[in-house]
C-alpha cells in the first residue's frame, strides 16, 4: 500500500501507535497542537535540530529505511552528547512523496524507535508532510544538563591537548564504498564495518557525559563535517589555533585496508586515509581539549570506557596547521563538506 | 550573489548575526552543539514542530521570502496560541538549493525574525542545509504553560458551545485568487485582504492564552486543515460529537465578495464561501469548546479583545453534523487539506 491510499491520518495514526510513550514526565504526547513535558528543575534546557534530505545526505539506494531512521536520530544525540548532556524527548518532522509503500514509512520509524529508545530518548510530536520529490527528515532532539557540567565549543585554552574518541574517515570510506557499487560483493569484513559505519553512526553519548560531569574537557565538538572543518569551529569560538600531527590520527584496522585496488571511486582526492580523517565528515567521534595537568587524570579514569581516546594535537595561540611526520606544519585551510560550495 | 558562492559558514554567519539574542534566560544560543535556556520553575515546557514545503504548502510565485518568514513562524506560534501557552523559543531548519540568491535567504530570514520579535519569541538554534531542488522550511517552537491552565484537544463535553475566533475561508479564497492569476488587477482591497489573511495569517496567541488563564475552553485546537477537518479531532479526541450551524459560520464581507464572477479558478468546487470556511483551511482562528453555564462569563469578558468570536454549534454524543439553515443535519464527513490522499 502506498501512503497515498493510507492518507495523512492514518499515517500519524501509525507513527502514534509506533512513539506510544508512558514516560511519567510527558504530561502531553503525540497528538494535540504541542507535546508538554515537565522538566526537572535545576537543569538547563538543551535544543538542537539536524536534517537529512535525500539526495544530498543520503541516497536511497544506499541505506535501508529502517537504517535511515537509526541515522536520523543518532546524528541528533551526537549533538547533545558534545555538550556532555542528557537526551530526553524528540520531534520528528518527515516530508515525504505520497508515491512512498507503507511499509517503508513503518520501518523508517521503526529505527528512528529504535535509536531513541536505546538511549530512553522519547518521540513526544512531530510533523508528517508530503512533499513533491525528496524525503527529507528533520529531528529536533531536546535533553538537560547541569549548567555547571556544560561543554562548548568555546573554552580551549593554548597549551590544552587535543583529543578524539574512536577513529576518523571510516564513514566516508563507508560512503566512498558504497558509491562504487562494489559493496555487494562478499570480499570481506572490512568493507562492511566502514559501511556500517558510515549507514549507522554511534553517538558518543556515555562519552561526552563522562568528560563533562568529570570536568575533563575545555571544549568539545563532534565531529560531523571531518576533523580539518570542526578543529575550526573550536578554534573559532575559542579564539585559538592548533597544531594537529598527523602521525597521531586514529585510523582504524579497516580504513588502512583502504584505498583497495579493486575500488574504483570518482573521487580520488579523497582516497587516502589521512584524507578521509581530515575531511570525509559523518564519523559523530567527539573532539575535545584537555588542559595538560589533566591528561593523565584522563587517562587513568578513561581505561574502563569502552571506546579509546587518542591525544592529536594541542591547542595554540593561533593558525590552525597539520604537523606532519618530519615535523613540518602546513596550515590546515581546506574545509570538511561545505553544503553550498560547488 | 548565490549561497553557493556565499558557503554555508557565510550563511551560519548571517543567520547568527541577524538572529543575535540577548535574553537573559539564554545561556547558549546559536553557534554551538545545541541551544541551552534557563526555564522557569513550575511550567510545562511545550513544543510542537511543523513545516513548509515548497510546490506543497506554498509556490515562490506567490509569496515573497519576507512574507515566507513571517508565516513559517506564525504557523508554528498557532499551535502554541492553541495551547493557551506562552512561545519562547525557536529553532529554524531550512533547506535550500544553492542557486538561491542571498538576498532571497536575508529577506527569508529577517521574516522570521520579525514574525519571532513580534511575539517576544527568540531563534536560538537551527540547521541549514542545501537541498536538490526544494526549498522546506522547518520550525520548532519551544514554549511555557502552566499545568493548571493548559487546554488540550480533549476535554469537550456534550452540550458545550463551540466558538471560533475571528473568521473563516479568507485564507483559502486568497489563495485561490492568487492560483487566478488576477490578483495584481487593483480591483480591490477586499482581494488583498484574503491573500494577506493567507500569505500572513496571525497567530491567535493572546486570544489562546485568555481563554486558558481565565478557564472559559474546555478544549481547543488552531484551524489549520479547515473547519470539517479540525473539529472531527476536537471530537475524536473528546470522544464526543458535533453539530455545526452552517448559518453561524462567520464569514468576512471579503470573502462574501466571492466568488467573483471575474475570477476563473481550476477549483469550482470549492467556490463558495461556506466551503472555503468548512475545506478550506490555514485560517489559524482557535476553534474551541465552553461549557453552557460559561458562555455569558465568556461574553462579557470578551468584550475588550480585538478579534471577535462567534459560537458556531454545540457538543453532542457523537456524529459529526453540519446542520442546514432549515434546521435539517446533514454528516460533515468530507475532510479538509488531507497531505497524502488525492
Amino acid at each position: 500500500m502506498k501512503l497515498s491510499q493510507l492518507g495523512e491520518f492514518g499515517l500519524i495514526k501509525n507513527a502514534r501507535d509506533i512513539f506510544k510513550s508512558l514516560n511519567e514526565n510527558i504530561v502531553v504526547g503525540i497528538g494535540d497542537d504541542c507535546a508538554a513535558i515537565k522538566l526537572r528543575k535545576d537543569f538547563l534546557l538543551i535544543a538542537t535540530t539536524d536534517a537529512l534530505i535525500e539526495g544530498i545526505h543520503f541516497k536511497l539506494k544506499y541505506i535501508s529505511p529502517y537504517q535511515l531512521g537509526v541515522k536520523s536520530i543518532n546524528i541528533n544525540l551526537s549533538d547533545i552528547a558534545a555538550m556532555g548532556g542528557i537526551p530526553l524527548y524528540a520531534l520528528l518532522s518527515i516530508a515525504v512523496p505520497p508515491s512512498f509503500f507503507v511499509k517503508f514509512m513503518d520501518e523508517f520509524l521503526r529505527g528512528v524507535k529504535q535509536g531513541a529508545q536505546k538511549y530512553k530518548v522519547s518521540v513526544i510530536g512531530g510533523n508528517i508532510s508530503s512533499s513533491k520529490s525528496e524525503f527529507s527528515i528533520n529531528i529536533t532532539l531536546l535533553g538537560e544538563i547541569e549548567k555547571k557540567y556544560m561543554v562548548l565549543r568555546k573554552g580551549a585554552k593554548a597549551g590544552d591537548k587535543i583529543f578524539v574518541t574512536g577513529c576518523l574517515g571510516d564513514s566516508a570510506a563507508g560512503l566512498e564504498i558504497l558509491k562504487s557499487g562494489q559493496w555487494s560483493v562478499v570480499s570481506g569484513r572490512w568493507k562492511k564495518k566502514l559501511i556500517d559505519r558510515h549507514l549507522m553512526p554511534t553517538p558518543r553519548l556515555e562519552e561526552g557525559r563522562f568528560l563533562a560531569t568529570r570536568r575533563l574537557a575545555t571544549s568539545m565538538i563532534d565531529i560531523s563535517d571531518g576533523l580539518a572543518s570542526d578543529i575550526r569551529r573550536i578554534c573559532e569560538e575559542s579564539k585559538v589555533g592548533a597544531n594537529i600531527f598527523t602521525k597521531n590520527i586514529p585510523i582504524s584496522k579497516e580504513l588502512k585496508y583502504f584505498p583497495s585496488p579493486q575500488l574504483r571511486t570518482p573521487n580520488s582526492e579523497l582516497r587516502t586515509s589521512l584524507n578521509f580523517a581530515l575531511y570525509g565528515g559523518e564519523d559523530y567521534e567527539l573532539l575535545f581539549t584537555v588542559k595538560p595537568e589533566k591528561v593523565g587524570k584522563l587517562k587513568s579514569l578513561w581505561e574502563d570506557m569502552k571506546i579509546p581516546i587518542t591525544m592529536i594535537g594541542e591547542i595554540t595561540k593561533r593558525g590552525v596547521n597539520l604537523v606532519n611526520t618530519d615535523g613540518k606544519a602546513i596550515p590546515l585551510t581546506k574545509e570538511g563538506y561545505n553544503h553550498f560550495k560547488g
